[in-house]
């Protein structure tokens, strides 16, 4: 395998100083119950993710021969992005294939970096068969997102700033699609810190990395499905796959409910816009899924390119899954008076109300009956369980509940 | 009128080293089109907002006796958390007095900081007569939320970070609620940077220091109503009345929809969450308020704590007005094949679809008639006037279209 030589990421550091941010480490008051959290907070890098880096540096390693011929590359997200803004800082043309399918912001943001977009209709896949094409036709340079030394390694100068910015570290968590980031972080630490401990983190519907550690050889997924969109990858690198055996201390994955929650606690504990993948790690922190105890821990929140009307949808499954948001029908007699009853036990116990629907003659009620559907704004499940007891003590029927 | 001693801002953030965080000022592409703008990013803040910074430094200030009787405070935000916050690091009581119709989430996480808070039936003015009986009662020490010269020369802190961080600053942009924040600012800079012009910025339907100003006296509204909740504030202090007379050079103020959709801008573009309040001097410089050109400009964001719920709402209307998501109704002969062929119109404009809702005879219609209610994401308007144009031209009745 090749080899990810400490010199050449001192070289990326120099040479991303041009153009990347040294993102901030921030503590986070919120996560460190157990162990003291840092957040890497790449979701703050320019183009808004990690990709930047390994994309700028790979770019930059290209003869002028190459260069020339421009290069090409298929993502519908990071890796576009990264690709673009370093092909206009360096002055070549980019070439970008991008299934018909992802988000338009997506689109627009790597199209306002100068980059040629070629829509194709389909999915990852049927992009990736034009570029292969393009590519053949062009001979331009085919910049893979996660399976090249050159990409590892720009990813790695992530961990040199981390070691610069706290002193003693006892393991960092990463997030894991193909395996790029966390094989360019582990292959840096281990060799200067070897004591540190790296974690990769999964969806569990895009468990790829995970399998194929767990069986010893790359495996191949039918289906990836979850709306951590940038980790989506069927088959881990070969190149990645060798780092990972050697590098990674253990893989653990989360659920789409976790991640969900992680945006969510992001966002209003910290102030701070992650993608999917951006949140794996801090999902692995939030629900224990790592064993450690008193540790000083870096999570990498890789980036923050989130469709807003996903999050959109996130917000609101975040906040019915942890009792935030609870959805009543109560059975009422259709007589006066008894909408002001309901609504006046509700706020005795301080929930807000945000929506509410009152219908007569809902299936499973009777004729004369009508019932309520309610939306409201609760602390948690068990301030929404106060609620439904003091309604069915004052004898209201509560047809269902959903949370 | 209170004089601002600048060494008294410097002890200020002696003190404040101990907790507050010195906040990144963040370069932003996005905005950076006519003039080169920063971000003073106090959502990133402990406690989500500058607020902790007055509230720390006027309760450090208290003599040992005055500790003892412990503090009160009445606010529905960020206040709360300073208060709450600066307390218990100074291992005092406080009593904070919240209006009911606060949100859960702001109510909980000021109690998370250990205050004992009173939830006061009513508005803001219901819960600050409760806190100012409880005064009376215990003795204890009032914390005014910004006309109290300690609370300002707190806030003068991000004055002298800002003036650290950056060589050569023409102009600071700052919100304006009850003034605490805009007169520590202008205080510090025009004595020791007095090129320095200070712009502030209120929202039009809290726009009373922008009114007083212009009135040269106090005024006070009668109503004010903005999902700027920080800064709703119906009369300025005295002392940042007479603060934002002498040092500020001019207030401009937004709208709703422009407070919208800068808090959009700055979750898409530069992965932050701002509450309303804090979108304000974002608002100003995308919508050009201020007249300025080449220009190094900061713009003070001064928090994030914006209730989930309240953000998926800003985000929906911020993605209508700004053309992203568009709705239209659509008259449908009631004859197979119709759907299909307004579908694949959509479709070949590249837009997505993200809801149908398709009925038989409504108001408007015809009895044999149906019509189809499709909510889209479009690039922008030009995007969804194409769409229309596309639809009429093969002969499809539009009958209306929400913007």
């Amino acid at each position: 395998m090749d080899f990810l030589s400490i010199e050449k990421v001192k070289e990326a550091k120099q040479i991303l100083s041009k153009i990347a941010r040294d993102t901030a480490l921030i503590h986070s008051s919120f996560l460190s119950k157990n162990n003291n959290i840092f957040l890497k907070s790449e979701n703050l890098q320019l183009t808004g993710s990690f990709k930047l880096r390994g994309a700028y540096y790979k770019i930059s390693k290209l003869t002028q021969e190459q260069k020339v011929k421009g290069v090409i590359a298929c993502s519908a997200g990071n890796h576009a992005q990264g690709v673009a803004l370093a092909s206009k800082e360096n002055n070549i043309k980019s070439t970008i294939f991008i299934p018909s399918t992802a988000p338009i912001s997506k689109v627009e943001a790597t199209r306002a970096y100068g980059a040629d977009i070629r829509l194709i209709d389909g999915v990852y896949d049927d992009a990736y068969i034009e570029a292969v094409k393009f590519q053949k036709e062009t001979g331009g340079i085919f910049i893979h997102p996660f399976d090249d030394i050159d990409v590892i390694t720009g990813q790695g100068t992530i961990a040199l700033e981390i070691i610069e910015q706290i002193d003693k570290i006892d393991a960092i968590i990463v997030p894991i699609g193909g395996g790029g980031l966390i094989s360019g972080i582990a292959a840096t630490v281990k060799q200067l810190k070897p004591d540190c401990k790296i974690y990769g983190v999964q969806a569990q519907k895009a468990d790829s990395m995970y399998e194929s550690i767990k069986n010893h050889q790359r495996k191949e997924l039918k289906h990836v499905n979850t709306f951590a969109d940038g980790t989506a990858v069927k088959l881990p690198g070969e190149l990645t796959f060798s780092f990972c055996e050697k590098y990674v201390d253990d893989i653990v994955t989360v659920s789409e409910d976790e991640i969900a929650s992680a945006i969510l606690a992001l966002m209003e504990k910290e102030k701070m816009v992650a993608e999917g993948s951006g949140a794996l790690s801090i999902a692995a922190v939030m629900f224990d899924k790592i064993n450690l105890k008193n540790k000083n821990i870096v999570c990498i929140v890789s980036g923050g390119n989130i469709d807003v009307n996903i999050l959109s949808r996130v917000i609101n499954r975040a906040l019915l899954k942890t009792g935030r948001i609870s959805n009543l029908t109560v059975e009422l007699l259709d007589k006066p008076g008894q909408l002001r009853d309901v609504s006046s036990i509700i706020a005795r116990y301080g929930a807000n109300v945000i929506r509410v629907r009152h219908n007569q003659g809902g299936e499973g009620t009777d004729i004369n009956d009508c019932y309520l559907k309610i939306s409201l704004e609760t602390r948690d499940f068990n301030h929404f369980s106060q609620i439904q007891n003091a309604l069915v003590e004052k004898g209201y029927n509560i047809l269902s509940t959903v949370q």
